[in-house]
């Protein structure tokens, strides 16, 4: 039944999906510029809202604006969830996130043309703001959904045109009025994520599909700092209190972090599955005058590990290394956020292993691999509520965020054939 | 002779005259906003032009808008030039070049009060667009009078108001048209600015003045290291092509060079005379994002030391960190700007030492001390046409180019006294 699911998933149907909801926002270069609750936005969910209602499905939406096409089931019993997000970065593509949202609607499409009846209703989601970029944090959808009480302080985030996100839901919530208003943190019997990589291993691997075991841990620091702002020419070394001078060698003890953590972890199965990565991204110098010695430096440190012990580690590595290059008054160190490692169980993970499996041997493509995720995905949050896993399909040149951001149509099919099964499979299953 | 033009000095004259000239452009927080030929500045202008006049001096202008004020001698020969220059940064202070000029006027005045008459002519000059912060670069007016066929080139640079410099110049030069027009390097006997160190060796040393033995050679640098823009999330450490990691090592490198060059220079008599002074002050991230891996990062090298072959060699590890630490194609290494070092003549070191050690003895204050420029001045453009020498006084803290920059009156007028004597004696010495 799973497998008649699986087959009954219509490429051109899928194919031309992904290009009808590309439009909403959609730029010269290939691109798609779609930020969360914008009146792009905000047309593609109408567009997604009578997408759905064709398929028969009835449409709901909670307090985040969060969107549920639900297909019933035999019993009402909670749902198997599915889908992502339909937001975009400023320039982002077509696939991140649509992509997950149009395969759940497909598999609806399928599980219709194919007459099945699940025992469970079958949930395809879209979740708001996965992005993050119009209104921060990220993922404001989901986690909200899997913890209600963070939608408060949410709803203070301001836009830079200086919109509330609260007052731009509000706006978005009224122009649903049509649609049924469902509390959050409802109970979900299972959910399944697709999504492209967003980086270079499956092309690596050249094969279509990978199965998802986890998501890596984050901390987010900020370092701070603090010298003195004096004269490149007229100022003697020895007296100087040179921020960058600082900065560079706390900069330069992490990226000696970096490759010894790589080398220390021996896992065959994905390159780098256990290592730390690093990201020195956003620098600020003051007054950045080239003939004044820097006053004030600061930068934002990355870091990533699917062992929560490892960042420990790095946590304390950087700590130490800001003691040893200066005064403890001349740096500080602010760690800003941090999440820790999410593992999909393992019934979930062979669920999908079966899916992904049956899918690329009927295509004659590689056999799927295990891989950890390194970005952040709803389904990370949806994980505290309810058995989650999520299913990759490979990024051309693991670019992503970007107008370039492409992968293969038949990679893109066969993800969704997978998902069908995965979601076919859960929904059958007895309590 | 060259004592009683010292002795008749008179220290609130020179306090009044500093503060009169402070208001063009004064700020409530004590600074100064008084860049080139603004209208604030040609009311500077209108201001000396006045003051001088009111000593007896004829006043002149060249093709840079350079203003001469001309005290005749008994004798037409090559005058005696003194001086600095009224511009100063966006916020800078009441006496980085002001003091130069305005003790320059005093120097006349005693002259005046002492009834001396010297064999030369003296000239006070005001050197035009010394900072460089409206128009690049700075030293304009200096340079094009030793070198006269710069001036074209620096008529083209344009304000970020999209200003040509050549335009303002006109307007100020039409402004002037009761002034006689003198041809630009004309032969001078001998110069001699004083001005403010805007570095912390006097205070330090705790001595009122300052012999300038030389200017410091100075090579910008501008380092441009390309990698590759890219989740910090998903991309693997071993495929990354990290810009900031790059810049970090060659940065990191370089850093390593400075302290042990200080460490390798002796000079007892001034702390860090031939040390190698590195600067890394202006830093451009892209994208400059938290979890981003930075694509690209540029970051400049402000180079200096009063041995050039210093420069030689550190100039040579810059090259070698960069190959080092990546491909050739990923940084580029572009060398904007040089200077060598400029050696004031002994002859001209001593009659100034002679000066401030009277100055100094009268006032029963510390004897002077040798010491380098670290900064540029107009001196060391003026240097290629004629025998040249600097004075320094102290700056609070070595701050300049600061609201906050501040010197001591008493040190103020002591300044003023080494300069009379040292012009009054350049200005009786025969040819």
């Amino acid at each position: 039944m799973a497998q008649r699911a699986q087959d009954h998933v219509d490429g051109p149907r899928l194919t031309a999906s992904l290009a009808a909801l590309a439009r909403f926002g959609g730029r010269e270069d290939g691109g798609v510029s779609r930020q969360t609750l914008t009146e792009i936005d905000l047309a593609a969910r109408r567009h997604l809202v009578a997408q759905a209602r064709a398929l028969g499905c009835e449409v709901r939406i909670d307090d985040c604006a969060n969107l549920f096409f639900r297909r019933p089931g035999r019993e009402d019993l909670p749902p198997v969830l599915t889908g992502s997000h339909a937001d975009t970065q400023p320039v982002g593509g077509k696939y991140d996130g649509a992509y997950g949202v149009l395969a759940g609607l497909e598999v609806i499409a399928a599980l219709n043309a194919a007459g099945i009846e699940t025992l469970r209703p079958i949930e395809v989601v879209s979740w708001t703001n996965e992005e993050g970029s119009r209104f921060g944090p990220g993922t404001m959808g989901s986690s909200a959904f899997a913890e209600p009480a963070r939608l408060a302080t949410y709803r203070e985030s301001v836009d830079q045109a200086g919109i509330r996100f609260g007052d731009a839901l509000d706006a978005a919530l009224a122009a649903s009025d049509d649609v049924t208003r469902v509390p959050m943190a409802r109970p979900m019997a299972a959910c399944v994520e697709l999504h492209i990589e967003q980086g270079p291993v499956l092309e690596a691997a050249a094969v279509p599909l990978g199965v998802v075991t986890g998501i890596q841990a984050v901390r987010w620091f900020r370092v701070e700092c603090a010298g003195t702002m004096a004269h490149a020419g007229t100022t003697p070394m020895a007296v100087r209190r040179d921020a960058m001078a600082v900065a560079v060698a706390i900069a330069q003890d992490l990226y000696a972090l970096a490759p010894r953590a790589a080398a220390g972890s021996g896992d065959a199965g994905q390159p780098g599955a256990a290592e730390l990565r690093l990201t020195l991204g956003q620098w600020t110098v003051a007054p950045n005058s080239v003939n004044t010695i820097p006053g004030k430096v600061t930068f934002t440190v990355d870091m990533r590990c699917l062992d929560d012990a490892m960042l420990d580690r790095a946590e304390a590595a950087l700590r130490l290394a800001c003691t040893r290059h200066a005064p403890a008054t001349d740096v500080v160190v602010t760690r800003f956020f941090h999440r820790g490692p999410t593992y999909f169980p393992e019934a979930m993970l062979a669920s999908v292993q079966r899916a992904c499996e049956r899918a690329s041997e009927v295509a004659g493509r590689g056999a799927p691999v295990r891989l950890t995720s390194g970005a952040f995905h709803d389904a990370m949050y949806v994980a505290d509520l309810c058995p989650t896993a999520m299913i990759f399909v490979p990024s051309k040149g693991g670019i992503s965020h970007n107008a370039a951001e492409d992968t293969d149509a038949a990679d893109l099919v066969l993800g969704a054939r997978a998902l069908a099964y995965t979601v076919a499979e859960l929904a059958c299953r007895q309590p």
